[in-house]
């Protein structure tokens, strides 16, 4: 049981909700936290999500890799960029990553005041989901959205979340409901209202088709990422 | 032809979205401007909108009627509260009002800045979306929420809007599209939903069965009402 789930559609209205106590799930399916779960669920030790370009270096000389996107691209000189894939490619090798990207971990960052920050995604949202239920408590899904603006793929996943909550919760946000009606609405073939939304057709006319594919594959793993201090890890 | 469509979920999301220009179409729908509708569309000269209660005196001492509420309930003193039959009643003798309202006011107030303002609801959307179709350029559905947060039947409603001129558009945001597939998700039986959000339980619990129903009726009223200064009235 989960006593409540509550969606904040965008970070520009997280001063809205009260986190403390409690589990805040962060949510940038295009394609932060895709490439969190994929890079911890494929063995990377640990993500050091940042906001700026300029607080990786002192990582990256202790020894991590970088990560890193601005407006899609991969961010020079990086060793990664925005990417599933290329999370998955480096957590095979066990290395520890800094990453910042445009809105995931600005989401990340004003999710701190939470009880517990978790990491939500296709990729992982069976495990996500038992773990949820299994720890109850209230809930809050933080979409990180474009810009400060609420967009249709995070909302959506939002949704498909709480549909897998629905018959464990007895309070639901009015934004929870709309975007349980949105996944409910949209289960069928989301691809024809996705392919119309802004994000898709920035990444889709990038080239990264193969990248939009898969991070709306379900529960490819188990992961499920977990903020302790500043770092992202699994818990055992 | 509409060049684009977009909904802003919040007004507390307002800043992200340029105005000067564009339509913009406050929706309150449970009540403020389902009772504007209603009130211009029965016979008002004239809805001036405040956003404190102190605003009002002025305009009562000038003979205006005072209408408003806080939180649902009519403010001690004003001449109506914030049901449609109320401002239905009075708009049959011709008056002037005054009109104070927790969210829908302050939604119209950050409107301002746009080339022009006009009041959408159920009450009136066919006459709405007509008028949008005429006058053309680029439409931005601004919803009033709940203290800041995004609720179900104002964003319902963009969805119902958007989907009256999707036809007929080249462009729409994320939010558009969402709202757009809640609408047509909802569409066989809203009500099942509804009851389910926070402030139409609010209003059920406080006795506004017959306002709750009357708001989500379609094509009462032909009235568009427009701000013209500091005033709504029908341009003719």
């Amino acid at each position: 049981m989960v006593d409540s789930v509550e969606v904040c559609l965008s970070p520009q209205l997280i001063g809205l909700y009260e986190l403390k106590g409690k589990t805040v799930v962060v949510v940038d399916i295009l394609r932060a936290t895709s490439c969190m779960t994929a890079g911890l669920g494929s063995g990377l030790k640990e993500i050091v999500p940042v906001a700026e370009i300029a607080e990786c270096a002192p990582y990256r000389e202790k020894g991590y890799l970088t990560a890193g996107e601005r407006n899609g691209i991969t961010i020079a000189g990086f060793d990664i960029g925005n990417s599933p894939f290329g999370f998955i490619e480096k957590g095979k090798l066990g290395h520890k990553v800094v990453m910042t990207t445009t809105n995931g971990t600005q989401a990340l960052h004003k999710s701190r005041e939470a009880g517990r920050v978790l990491i939500g995604a296709y990729l992982n949202i069976g495990a996500l989901a038992s773990q949820l239920l299994e720890t109850g408590g209230s809930v809050l899904i933080h979409c990180a959205g474009w810009h400060s603006k609420p967009n249709i793929e995070d909302t959506l996943f939002a949704g498909a979340l709480v549909q897998k909550l629905a018959s464990h919760t007895e309070y639901f946000c009015d934004a929870s409901l709309t975007a349980q009606a949105l996944h409910k609405s949209l289960k069928g073939d989301p691809w024809k209202t996705l392919k119309k939304s802004a994000h898709f057709r920035r990444l889709d006319k990038m080239g990264f088709q193969k990248d939009l594919r898969f991070c709306f594959e379900q529960d490819v793993f188990t992961a499920v990422p977990q903020l302790e201090g500043e770092r992202l890890v699994l818990k055992t």
